[in-house]
């Protein structure tokens, strides 16, 4: 049977699993019996522990589930220093729950599942050689991704039940409280990983910077911790703040940046005390600086800024532009280290950024997001998880959340080198078309049908040519041709969540 | 049988409650299951509702629990408006489990309990004639009185469980975003509300200050709100900071303070980094002046003031003797709008405060605790809930949870009008004597036998007597005579619960 975005969703998958088949982005209110851990108290005033080995092998058991964050990026060490030890110790069967895998954990993770110590994940997603590995079917049971505020409402509601989280910080006292924005490996807001520090049984901090007690602001606290480690080094501070947080001098990404920025000048949402979450990327980034120009032209101001943060966000909110700055996670050094003198910047965590399954997320409130694509279809579907080739490559992120705004604008080249962006039907359904608003390419943007308003508002922009999706992705087709089929196996190898819970679709193997 | 207190706990008390007797102040370290809310979730952009009405009837059922804060204190207006349409409507059988009970709060709660509204309650504490009204048998079951941190242990294990939460607050925006800092009634720390906007099923803010969306800093946040009600005042600005906050003019209460002053710092935990926590109240006022005094002429800093904090322990921070304030709740003006200036002035809830069932409380690393006393008798063992005549007037606070302090020191006079404070044995034993060291009045101080060390070092002090408690019990015996033995009925009126949950103490109905 197929599921409300058409994808075949495997009976024994829903049955053995226990999912619902992915029906509607209006999917309603439930009402869900909160998880929580079970503590073990103490009233010692000193959780320092040297030997990272030590509480490995105090807290980790065979079968357990463990968790890391990704704030630190490319620039993490403590992912690879813990697994290092957990393979080494010959742990087996172990759940890898970390918020995100990023490409400096993929060797590891791999080592990992070669030698089965872990044989099941859940992320919201992975890229290089660990995507690749699982798209071979290296893994015993399908990962489950899931995004940003799905994994916040899996935690939340016991459906991820972490044992054991390892979470790197730049800075720390001897009981555990932490935050993200001091030290040498500052990364800014914990978002993610406070969800860990709420829920996990066992909570490990790990950290190259033990401060004098009381250590304030603490995003984390000692009421959640159980050990904290001191290492040598948590990161690379180099590696931290990405480089795809640059701002971009390629015309195309600058000319699809401006024509995003028409689209959102030209829509019924920007107005006094709007809203809007651009996230990462050089097109973003340009975004902000064109979107900063029209504010001030127009008088306007935003009532907040979401999501992953970057320094020209920050300058917004510096300028009086943004009033607040609502932030989950930083993308760069200047966005990381201004959480201290700016309190109008209020660290969130994943639940209040964007989980579904709680009193309000912040992009409930969202008025325009921009979101990125690696396919995005004639339905309007987005796959940011898998490539052409139907290899694992990307993340879900806050896409599924983010595009609940009442404006989501997908922003991405009508190609990539000789692949098409805009396709038939996505390799991977991630977010559904029902949730897309616009889709800006450099040729132009394309307008939801189910949304008669903004086409009347937006076929008037000077210079922006208005296309039907179908003529876009035509015009894509025409560059590039058409690719080859793709050939999977029967395997399913990973798991896509929508952020309700239930599944939008299935990655199968990829056949050689 | 008698507990370690030397207190009889009626068996069928014991059996019937489930209750342990009070054993030991180091009661070990438990493993809790912690409790968590049903949540119902939404993804509405406006709870804010303009009929308290509407509110008390969709969410309150008979037999329920609800609860309250008294960050208000003395200018509360919420607890009257919420009560008064309870009463009305004819709710039965509620459970009140406010974080304390204030003095404006006790016409209505004695109408409550009359009319079988509420049948059971549990509080910090209550004076007047509410006090007076339980004290004479008005209340179905008994009252349990739980300390700060062990109201916070409570509604984490799930030993209160509070089904709906009326949480007055001075600004909050339609969802919910809310702090106590600012707004014309602004309180400052929201420390043991936090609790209760954390686990209780319903939580329903009052607020006569809505602000735009999104609300910063949120202390308690969207995430956890259920109903935002509108209404015309949440409390009076001008009851809010207690009259007992103001400076003592005092001589016997000025002599109580330097030697209290002069204790700490002959003792071996005034150097640098030391920690404490003062009070409020004439004397602790003072205690923080002359305090300062001596940091200042001995070059030592402290590490973090803890507790109820005051403006004069503001003025530490501001000049740098203190580093980090750690603030459960503010006494005075001065203290409460601070703590959007002073980034070290560290809000914490009643858990991170005080809760002995969690990874580490903030009264576990505390140095210096000065705390009061309705009594003290020979055993050191401490009573701050009832008055000489056996009726209810007063509240635990922290009283048991920062008792834990390395050197805890009981100031008080000696005597109080015709009524002895240093007694034989203590009407209710609220804080038991193996966790004071010190007891200080305007004729000397007296040291725990147990504290041989401080015997010692406290011997020294120029002008200041040392006595025996027996003596100090005997100069207070001298002055004001042999009260007359109270009388008690057999019927158990409170349960006066240590930190840990058992039972230290029950407090029987006064005879007539």
């Amino acid at each position: 049977m197929k599921n409300n975005v058409g994808r075949e969703i495997p009976d024994e998958i829903l049955k053995e699993k226990g999912y619902q088949s992915f029906q509607t982005v209006d999917f309603g209110n439930s009402v869900i019996q909160r998880d929580a851990p079970k503590v073990h108290a103490t009233t010692e005033n000193n959780k320092v522990v040297d030997s990272l080995q030590d509480v490995v092998l105090k807290t980790v058991k065979d079968g357990m589930t463990i968790s890391f964050h990704h704030h630190f990026r490319e620039g993490d060490y403590v992912f690879n220093k813990v697994m290092r030890l957990i393979i080494d110790y010959g742990f087996k069967n172990l759940t890898l729950a970390p918020s995100s895998l990023t490409n400096v954990m993929n060797e590891i993770v791999v080592e990992a599942i070669g030698k089965g110590v872990v044989t099941n994940i859940t992320s919201s997603g992975m890229r290089g050689t660990l995507g690749d590995a699982i798209s071979h079917g290296a893994l015993k049971n399908p990962v489950i991704f899931r995004s940003h505020g799905g994994r916040a409402r899996a935690i939340e509601s016991g459906k991820i039940k972490i044992d054991v989280a390892f979470l790197g910080v730049p800075n720390s006292d001897a009981m555990g409280n932490a935050n993200g924005m001091d030290g040498k490996t500052a990364f800014g807001s914990l978002g993610y990983a406070l969800m860990d520090a709420k829920y996990a049984e066992k909570v490990v901090l790990v950290t190259d910077n033990i401060k004098p007690y009381p250590n304030t602001p603490a995003s984390i606290k000692q009421t959640q911790v159980d050990y904290v480690v001191k290492v040598d080094a948590v990161g690379d501070p180099d590696k931290i703040g990405s480089g795809a947080t640059r701002f971009t001098k390629d015309p195309k990404e600058l000319k699809i940046a401006k024509t995003v920025n028409e689209v959102i000048t030209h829509s019924p949402y920007f107005k006094e005390g709007f809203s809007f979450q651009t996230g990462s990327g050089g097109a973003a980034l340009a975004v902000t600086r064109f979107l900063r120009q029209s504010m001030i032209a127009n008088q306007i101001k935003a009532s907040f800024a979401l999501g992953g943060i970057t320094k020209p966000t920050i300058d917004l909110l510096e300028e009086g532009l943004v009033q607040k700055v609502m932030d989950v996670q930083d993308f760069d050094e200047g966005a990381a280290i201004s959480m201290h003198k700016n309190k109008n910047q209020q660290e969130i965590d994943a639940s209040w950024y964007a989980d579904p399954a709680n009193k309000g997320a912040m992009v409930d409130a969202l008025d325009v997001v921009i979101l990125s694509a690696l396919e995005v279809d004639t339905q309007f579907n987005v796959n940011v998880i898998s490539g052409s080739d139907g290899v694992i490559r990307g993340a879900i992120g806050g896409h599924q959340d983010a595009a609940t705004a009442k404006l989501t604008i997908i922003s991405a080249p009508l190609v990539r080198g000789r692949i098409a962006t805009v396709v038939p039907n996505v390799t991977t359904v991630v977010t559904p078309g029902d949730s897309v608003d616009v889709v800006v390419t450099e040729i132009g943007i394309a307008i939801n049908p189910k949304r008669k308003d903004l086409l009347k508002l937006l076929t008037k922009i000077p210079g922006v040519p208005v296309l039907t999706i179908e003529e876009m992705q035509k015009k894509a087709q025409e560059k590039v041709g058409i690719p080859k089929q793709l050939e999977f196996t029967n395997r399913v190898v990973a798991l896509v969540e929508y952020r309700d819970g239930s599944l939008i679709d299935v990655i199968n193997e990829v056949k050689e």
